[in-house]
C-alpha cells in the first residue's frame, strides 16, 4: 500500500479511515480520510476538497455522507487542505493563507513553490495513488468554499479525469474577491494573468468545459455569499459560454456543514449518475 | 422563551440550534443543542445524553441524526455533560471527573453538591422547560457511554416520563468499574449503598422497570467494552428480573461517533415507535 492507514473505524458496515503518506509533490507528509462502503468493487471515487481552516477530518465527521454511500459502490476521499509541518514566512499567521488554506494551486513564490502545490498533489499524486489502490472506474470531484473553488478549477482543467463536478458555496471568481486576491498574490505573485489558471470564471471564459452539467449549491443566508463567493459571476460565464450549470440557491441556509449535510445526498447522486 | 438561542443553522429544512439558559439546579449557565424538523407539531422529543469529555456539540455535529429526523415530528435535544464556569477542587484535573463528566447524578460531596446535580437538571428543569416550549406528547431518552448510563438510570427511575429508553455503549454497572468508582466516590462519597441509585444494574435488581423493551447497541471492538461497560451484567440483571431488553452486539464497531452514526437511525425508530 502506498499510504499508511493511521486510524480506521467501522461505519455503516464499511470503513471510515484516516491515512498518511509521504508526498513527493509537497515534500511533506500528507493526510487524507475516506469512507469506503462494504462492497467487492469500487466503481466511483468522489474527491471532496474542504474549505479554509479545515483538515481531512471536517467533512468525514460532520457531513453525514456515510449514510448516503453505505449501500453504493462509491467511496469518498477527503485530503487535507494544505501541506503541514513547515514553517514558511507568514504560513501560520492567518486563517486564509498558508496552512489550512492551500487553495488547490501550484505556488510560484519563494518558499511556497517548493511545497504548496496542492493542484499537482490532487491531480498527479493522490488520484493516481487511489486509482492504483482501489481501481475505480470513475472519479468525480466536489468541495466547499475554497474547496468548491478547487473542485471547479481542477474539474474544468481535467474534464476527462472526472465524470462529474459539483460544489457547495464555491469561491467561483477568486481573482475578483479579497480571499482570492490575498491567496493568489501570496502563492503566485502580482501577475494577474497567472491567476486566471485558478479562477473558474476565467477558465470557462477561456474555453474550458465539462461535458456534464455542473451542480452548485449556495445558501442565501451564507455570510460570504455577496463578498467572497460571487456565484452570479459563474452563472454569467457559463451562460455566455455554453457550459451547462445548475445553481440551487437555498433560502435560509448558511456556510456551515449543517448546510452541506442537508444537500450532500443530492450531490452524491449527481456525482455518480 | 425560557432559554436563549445562541446560534441557529437551517438544516434539512428544519433547524439545528445551540441554546443557553441560567439553571436554578446547577446554579450556572447551562447549554444544550437541538435539531427541530420542519413541522407544525412536535410529537416526540428525544433526550440525548453524551459521554465523557463531550459538550452539547458532539452529537449534533457528528451523529447524522438530522437526516433521520428531517421528515418526522420528532426533535432531539442534547444537553452539555456537566455544569461549566466553576472552579471546584479537582474539577478540571481529569477527563473522567468534574467538568465534562457530570455522570447524570445529584452530588452530595462538599462543593459539588451545590452544582453537580445533572440528574435533577435533566428531570426537573430541562424536560419541563422543553415541555413548556415545544409541547411534545412524548419524551424518550438515549445516550452514549456515560450518557448511556444516564439514559438507563434516568429512564428506569422515571418510567412514566419516557416512552422508550435506549443506549449506545452504556456504562451499565458503574459501581463495579473504575470510571464509576472514581466518579461515584467523588460525587457521593464512600457509602456504596448511596451509589446504587445511579447504577442501572442495581436499579433493575431493586425492582425498577420500563414497560417497553430497552434497546442497547454495543460494539465488540469497543476498547472500553470489557473493562468499563460490562454489558453482560445488565443482560443478566434484566433476565433475572424480567426487564425486556435487546442488546445488539456489533462485530468490529468501536466506541466512536462513527459507530453511533451507523445505528442512530435504528434507535430513533425504537425511541419514537
Amino acid at each position: 500500500m502506498s499510504f499508511e492507514k493511521v486510524k480506521s473505524h467501522k461505519s455503516f458496515e464499511g470503513e471510515t479511515a484516516f491515512c498518511l503518506h509521504s508526498s513527493s509533490v509537497t515534500k511533506t507528509d500528507m493526510k487524507f480520510s475516506y469512507f469506503k462502503p462494504k462492497t467487492d468493487k469500487i466503481e466511483n471515487i468522489i474527491i471532496w476538497l474542504s474549505g479554509l481552516t479545515c483538515t481531512e477530518e471536517n467533512f468525514i465527521t460532520k457531513a453525514g455522507a456515510q449514510l448516503h454511500l453505505a449501500n453504493t459502490n462509491t467511496m469518498i476521499v477527503c485530503p487535507d487542505t494544505s501541506p503541514r509541518g513547515l514553517d514558511l514566512p507568514g504560513e501560520h499567521d492567518s486563517y486564509d493563507f498558508g496552512s489550512g488554506a492551500g487553495f488547490y494551486l501550484n505556488a510560484t513564490t519563494e518558499g511556497y513553490k517548493d511545497h504548496y502545490n496542492m493542484y499537482d498533489y490532487i491531480v498527479t499524486e493522490l488520484i493516481p495513488m487511489l486509482k492504483d489502490e482501489f481501481k475505480p472506474e470513475n472519479f468525480s470531484i466536489t468541495g466547499h468554499s475554497m474547496g468548491g473553488h478547487g473542485a471547479l478549477v481542477i474539474g474544468l482543467r481535467n474534464p476527462d479525469l472526472f465524470k462529474a463536478i459539483s460544489a457547495f458555496s464555491p469561491i467561483v471568481n477568486p481573482t475578483a474577491v479579497a480571499w482570492g486576491e490575498k491567496a493568489l498574490t501570496g502563492y503566485l505573485g502580482d501577475d494577474r494573468e497567472a491567476w486566471k489558471a485558478y479562477d473558474a470564471c476565467e477558465l470557462v471564459k477561456s474555453g474550458k468545459r465539462h461535458v456534464k452539467k455542473i451542480l452548485i449549491e449556495q445558501g442565501l443566508a451564507d455570510e460570504f455569499f455577496e463578498g467572497q463567493l460571487k456565484t452570479k459571476n459563474f452563472e454569467d460565464a457559463c451562460t455566455d459560454n455554453n457550459q451547462d450549470l445548475q445553481v440551487n440557491y437555498r433560502e435560509g441556509y448558511d456556510h456551515s456543514y449543517y448546510f452541506i449535510a442537508s444537500f450532500i445526498g443530492d450531490h452524491i447522486k449527481h456525482l455518480i449518475s
